[in-house]
């Protein structure tokens, strides 16, 4: 029998695929959208992935309401930010690479330019697809744009990267901690939140979905580190290198009661899949 | 003595610089600010500039209100997306220039990495301090971003870039109008436009102010082409080039024409400072 959790993924990446064709189609018809910048967004946003994201803005959504076009603008804006921040990560002033999921990356496909404006484009389309969703109430809309915005910009997930790209050996686990809580836990932060805020949920609400996301983040992350631990120089950023593999272990399952208790303190009763998402997190073999 | 634009500019450009500089300092106490980030940011904002798009801003803010506080937000905004889209354009992958107005550029400065971060970080940032602006009422707040934002994003500046990047010779001339009115005159309505938002403007003035706005871009952006003539190959993108030296300034004359018209239009009486900026184009020898 299918956990609730697959159930729940299987029913949201179905949808999900829908949403974002129709998105495109749409677009598609707007005159001054140049064809090739369309073109390489289209790539970069239907070259697969988890759909991470936008499926947990969607499962903290439904611990709230069931009236789920409320929000689609959300998982496509989401989906739309970690696109762009892969595609500019993978340019060769970044990360330099040349494959992504097994594909070639945008910039190969196309050229740097292009992908340098897709990205651009992505991420500001963002604001214009959530500022303008009238199915959102204008107060909401404004807190979700003030929100994601803080998130991901110069005081969140680029300065992340800014971080990130900068650290040099030896780092203190406060530094570690602060890349992997502005690049990875804030973006994830931000879904589980943004979804709370479409969803008109009370301040407590609102905090202890903040505080079960960002504990999920972080435990993302270190589940990372743990699959991706090599015995290479570069490898000083990992969480093993700094606290060994107990501590780092520990860290993990630190992170995930956390998240497990910010849950149970929500008072309701179905939050079976966003519990189940915090196990599969620490027993996921990729 | 001296007219009343330039009263205007030396008392806007005397305001802006203690805005920005105000902004400047209240970010750097902000510890997930990367200080390399917020130097590169700083280096570009400050690099002067005509600080153009905020003073079309102030002044057809000063049309409607005297409250200046309301206004201050936004023109940062309009310099943080002016300031990103250079950064992005100088870089290696777009002109590749090392210069802007007489300073090596950003990225010659710090690092390719650092720049593209730096300009995303700059676009993001712009929605964070409209949507968190107090002063404005919240419904001007989400017209401010779904307007901006459209005017700047894939359907707007970013495709109007692509656009350019793209071109081949021979171009039409809706091609190139098309050009022009995305990489340039868009921004500049979203200035006038966006300070017409935050001053509660009925309909029919917004649709002055639009009208204006777009003629004032457009005139611009051919006075430069004016301005620019070269015989160079790549010249092609140049109006004259298209239209002969006489139809170019006819066109020059008619778009400043119906700029002041829609002033005009307007129906109030202190339309001096914008009227003598379209005519302040149309005499400009740089």
């Amino acid at each position: 029998m299918p956990s609730a959790l697959d159930q729940q993924q299987h029913e949201f990446i179905f949808q999900f695929d829908r949403w974002l064709i129709s998105y495109l189609e749409n677009i598609k018809k707007n005159e001054n959208y140049s064809g090739i910048l369309l073109k390489s967004q289209e790539y970069s946003l239907l070259s697969g992935g988890k759909r991470f994201r936008p499926f947990l803005a969607y499962s903290v959504f439904k611990l709230f309401s069931s009236d789920v076009n409320k929000v689609v603008n959300l998982c496509l804006a989401l989906e739309m930010i970690h696109t762009y921040s892969l595609i500019h990560d993978d340019l060769p002033c970044m990360d330099n690479d040349d494959l992504r999921r097994g594909k070639p990356t945008n910039h190969k496909v196309f050229s740097e330019d292009i992908s340098l404006l897709a990205g651009d484009g992505l991420l500001t389309d963002v604001f214009y697809i959530l500022s303008g969703d009238e199915l959102i109430r204008p107060e909401a809309r404004i807190n979700l744009v003030r929100y994601i915005s803080e998130k991901i910009g110069s005081m969140g997930m680029v300065s992340g990267q800014a971080f990130d790209m900068l650290a040099s050996s030896p780092m203190s686990l406060q530094d570690l901690q602060q890349i992997h809580k502005l690049k990875t836990a804030n973006l994830i932060q931000a879904s589980a939140v943004g979804a709370a805020i479409v969803a008109d949920c009370s301040e407590i609400e609102l905090h202890n979905i903040s505080e079960f996301s960002f504990n999920l983040g972080m435990a993302f992350q270190i589940k990372d580190d743990l699959l991706d631990h090599k015995d290479k120089i570069q490898d000083f950023k990992n969480y093993i290198s700094l606290l060994g593999l107990n501590k780092t272990q520990e860290e993990l399952a630190r992170h995930s009661a956390v998240a497990k208790n910010h849950l149970a303190l929500l008072n309701i009763d179905n939050t079976q899949v966003l519990s189940e998402l915090v196990s599969f997190n620490l027993m996921r073999k990729a």
